[in-house]
């Protein structure tokens, strides 16, 4: 309890050694997270999300920036396999990182690979609730957004920023993935490039195109009931379109204007508490899904796990009959109640 | 069962019937799975995997042309969410995939996003099973190799590749993002571009250092045992780096070869039965947990899970604490038998 306390009074290696107990989730780290979890809920959680290539690391390090002059303490969680905060730097990014390392209001997190999705979703909301409680005020979640785990983790902050470039040979990529349904906020990066009004404009064709789905999309998929705060109804956000430079900070000042804009657009409409919960609520159903596994394990259903698998290897039962079979009960189908994360129903 | 005759008997129609049905698991296509499966087991599953603009979807169907040159039926399970597969095409990519459509010997398909990975997984386990039964022998599933779990999707298959190109700006992304490691072979797409000597270079210098890792990961990751086929302990497989202008059809053939080669080095180890019941015990795993959550949700504790959600979101009760007193037990950590997909114990 040393650590905690320590922490609690501002020490960055007490942080250091939390962070590192809490994502492994050792018998310390979840004291930790316990013990720790109601001085949580209070910073502003901030996703940002896009395809490799669009600078979203840089962008992330001038928003920082940004937030510092502000005086707000920042962490970055970078959950992006491929970000210079994660490996090596490379390609200068270790001399733009420079502007951060010395400022002791800044603390950067790198989530290495943890085996699986569950794992990183798990360790990223670890290191976010220590910062949290630590009282970072800003935490940008950095994730890349190709894979739907981690597109999962970004969407699940209280504002998500898209992240897009001009010239990366298919400028409606975010699109088709779908991830352009998940911003709160889209981000034309290097916005200095050729190419840059075709990607608005694509951008903006697609904006007039979803919009309607958007707002279906934000109480389906984000409030907890299927009733919606009228609020929210009557005045559904529009995501703004915004370009950036980030590399010479252009943009920067507009793109906060834009973040405290939604933030206040959550507060106003109960879209704040909604988002939080959603989030919670999604930590707790990956916790329960593996301690559920367990239990099953353990159980008596457990011991005639591989008996059943090896009858599914030699193509006598199928996946679905063997489950059928070890749980007494037919399988789940999508038809029945099928659950998303952050979705509790 | 009409439709499963009419598809056993080679009729398109019914097979994109059932894929549609087995997809969205439907009780008919729940019904097909379960009749289909011990008729599945037959095909040559070649997962393809890379970043965004490595060029994987015209390698994908250079391979399957070539495959079709040997009188292979072929398949095509685009999970990659930018590929043109998926959604329009792009780039002159209609004018490629002419050379496959008119082939009655080519199927492809396209995943949608099934709005979480589990689902995503599911559903391209429907696919590849339907295929397999419908007697398509060579069947490519092509996914981003960006997110985690769609890493894991391409990591199942027989043989894995890693597409790399020069030129992205971060050559040894995928390395950094561990996708090496899965790598059966090593394609370098792209290589009439200029860099392509320092992406060969680096991915060699990462081989060398990554190889003693990998043999332990194949045995770890990929063997049901921890005591893996002694053949396959002394004759590791080094995966070979394949340079390709997909584009021109250069070094498809030489690449085929590499692939039948390690067709034949998974046959002689028994790699081949080893990463087939690591996949079926993987589909398995994943149904098994839906199912245990939705028997928990109909139980007694499921009744209780949103009273005690709410004390989360008061944040009177940490995550970790509300799934000890929902399911009566210690929630899991990493520390207690962490299970992986695929890797049954």
């Amino acid at each position: 309890m040393d650590l905690i306390h320590s922490m609690l009074a501002g020490d960055r290696l007490a942080l250091a050694r939390l962070l590192t107990e809490a994502e492994n989730l050792t018998p310390a780290g979840r004291q930790a997270l316990d013990a720790l979890f109601p001085h949580s809920g209070n910073a502003y959680l901030i996703g940002v999300t896009g395809a490799p290539g669009t600078g979203k690391s840089t962008l992330v390090n001038r928003l920082a920036l940004h937030f510092r002059g502000e005086q707000k303490r920042v962490a970055i969680v970078a959950v992006d396999p491929s970000s210079p905060f994660t490996g090596g730097a490379v390609l200068g990014d270790r001399v733009r990182m420079k502007d951060l390392s010395g400022d002791p209001g800044v603390f950067i997190r790198s989530m290495a690979s943890r085996g699986s999705l569950g794992g990183l979703a798990r360790s990223t909301a670890a290191a976010v609730q220590l910062f949290d409680a630590a009282g970072y005020e800003r935490i940008l979640i950095e994730t890349v957004g190709a894979g739907q785990g981690e597109v999962d983790i970004a969407r699940l902050a209280h504002t998500t920023l898209v992240v897009e470039a001009p010239g990366l040979g298919d400028d409606i990529q975010a699109i088709k993935a779908g991830i352009l349904e998940i911003a709160d906020i889209l981000v034309i990066n290097k916005a200095d490039r050729p190419g840059v009004e075709n990607t608005e404009k694509a951008l903006k064709s697609m904006l007039d195109l979803a919009h309607p789905t958007r707002r279906v999309y934000l109480h389906h998929g984000r409030a907890l009931s299927a009733e919606p705060p009228a609020a929210e109804d009557t005045s559904a956000w529009v995501p703004p379109i915004q370009k950036t430079v980030s590399t010479e900070g252009k943009g920067i000042p507009e793109l906060a204007e834009q973040i405290a804009s939604h933030a206040a657009y959550l507060r106003a409409t109960g879209g704040w508490a909604a988002r939080d919960q959603a989030r919670l609520a999604s930590e707790t159903e990956i916790i329960l899904q593996r301690t559920l596994m367990d239990q099953f394990r353990a159980g008596e259903a457990g011991t005639r796990y591989n008996e059943v698998l090896q009858e599914v290897f030699r193509r006598s039962l199928s996946p679905w009959e063997a489950v059928a079979r070890l749980t007494g009960q037919e399988p789940h189908t999508p038809g029945r109640a099928e659950s998303q994360p952050g979705r509790p129903q």
